[in-house]
């Protein structure tokens, strides 16, 4: 294993200090935890919070700042963040409208953070959750009942980010984001593991000339292995998935984010972004939004994914569109 | 070689194809040429291109847009665009205030960017040319005298654009850039090779835990090779030697960009950052710029660059903090 670390106990504080360093005009470290803050939230507008494990940066400190996330809380690598650690996420974000959790569905961050949110009513606030399950790749997985949440997580952020800052009320939001996450669907091809600094191998080795769809962005298992193909087939895969889940018909509005997870070259994902694009447009879709780039990895795992979001409420489009002030969207 | 293309002949027509069809708000590729440019040139302001060989992504598309440049000419991988695309992007990049040229310090850039400003010239087009040599590690390299421009550049984009943006003269330009690339200094490390996609293996081999200080953007030689080491040490070694070139006191102020190669993930690289802070505090520097993420990478090169401006002009700290609309800054 070759990293750039030091011990890796010490990864998670080392790169939280680091980001919060660089990034101080924005971001803020809540002292003694493994929050990512905005700085200066204020004007009485809804938190919106999220996390999970970290090894997928730059979500999810990458994405707070005005317009999308209040608070991000940061676990252990591919670890939940523990219910305290989430209370203190909702706190540093409440500012008396109450706190929306946007939760990816994980058996360890669904329960962390329903627990989190317990802990927080307990304490006066008012805290509603989102489930985000966006990977249509396979049906109940290694740390998951039901589908697994990923990149679609970060169209999430943004949108309810901006319908926040827009002073829209908590259950506003709340019913915003419930029709939201259904309208969302990530598929995901990998090229090879990730490598967890702790663990010191990747958690699961393809062939030379192997390829696997649907792996998890934690390297959970995917629904078929193949030998490696070009750009132009496996889009046709990924776009063909995702079609028979949407339904589509000509004419019908989509969203595209063309997502690398950590080890692929944006080059690749721009050619592959190419051959989406020939793909969408034999089935006469409009696409109002386009993103790619690294939004959700998985360590240095390389591959990517596409994630698309039905768009048939202007209001969301207007959301992906609008300026925001984060380290990373 | 696992990539996600199709023919490598077809690699950097179709990355174009895919990057102006996702950003199709931001810019737009000229037609028939390999050439980015800014939507909605206008305002008679100087034009700010740059480019070079592709490879480098988000660099230098990434970095076309409203406050930064206003045309990337994009070569073949690690390789020189010929004179009449660089003429291309003058052309697209003129609106009647002149041209300045950010040249990076490649034998075949040079050759062809001033090839391209006579070309210009003799249409009637006021160019001028800047040269960025930011990285120390070695004098002279496989395909440059002097020394080698790399992630540096970057910040020569920010600056000068937002002095475009300004108003400012082509003349005032280019004195600010020839004042500006003096006080740049970059040095890498690298723990692996690029692969370009035509040779189908990496450019060089390093053992499973040796490591090279200095290698170039193109994978040019470094100045020495090393067992892998601690992210503090690498910093050590990286700061150490910038410190010797820039010879700095306490009290000085500095700006910082933590440039990954590729295949780096952040998570390491906010890590190296927390790492350099340290190192920069000790020695009393007033850090008032910062930067972490891949900006001018090696293809899927893993490692780092860190990238130094002495920043004793409030303009430049002003420019290099001022808002700018790109699809990578």
């Amino acid at each position: 294993m070759k990293k750039i670390i030091n011990q890796t106990d010490d990864i998670l504080n080392e790169m939280l200090e680091g980001l919060s360093y660089a990034y101080s005009d924005l971001v803020t470290r809540v002292p003694e935890t493994n929050v990512i803050a905005k700085k200066n939230i204020s004007g009485s507008k809804v938190g919106i919070v999220s996390g999970g494990g970290s090894g997928h940066e730059p979500a999810h400190a990458g994405f707070v700042g005005t317009g999308m996330l209040s608070a991000a809380v940061c676990g252990e690598i591919f670890t939940s963040p523990t219910p305290d650690q989430v209370l203190e996420g909702i706190k540093a974000a409440d500012d008396g409208a109450g706190v929306l959790l946007v939760i990816k569905n994980y058996s360890g961050d669904v329960m962390n953070f329903e627990m989190a949110k317990d802990l927080a009513e307990m304490e006066g606030i008012e805290v509603e959750t989102v489930l985000v399950d966006d990977d249509i790749a396979v049906e109940d997985s290694t740390y998951t009942a039901g589908r697994r949440g990923v990149a679609g997580t970060i169209l999430v952020h943004k949108i309810l980010g901006h319908a926040a800052e827009s002073g829209k009320s908590l259950a506003e939001i709340k019913e915003i984001g419930d029709k939201l996450v259904k309208e969302i669907k990530t598929l995901g091809v990998a090229l090879t593991g990730a490598t967890v600094p702790a663990v010191g191998k990747p958690g699961f080795v393809l062939e030379e000339d192997e390829i696997e769809f649907g792996v998890g962005i934690h390297g959970e298992p995917g629904y078929r292995k193949e030998k490696l193909q070009s750009s132009r087939k496996l889009a046709e895969e990924l776009v063909g998935k995702l079609k028979d889940e949407f339904n589509w018909k000509s004419g019908d509005t989509y969203g595209v984010l063309v997502n690398g997870l950590g080890g692929t070259p944006l080059m690749e994902q721009f050619v592959f972004m190419n051959d989406v694009k020939a793909l969408l447009e034999e089935d006469g879709l409009v696409v109002d939004f386009k993103k790619v780039g690294d939004v959700m990895t998985s360590i240095d795992m390389e591959g990517l994914s596409l994630t698309m979001i039905h768009l048939d409420t202007p209001e969301w489009t207007e959301a992906l569109k609008a300026p925001v002030t984060t380290i990373a969207w």
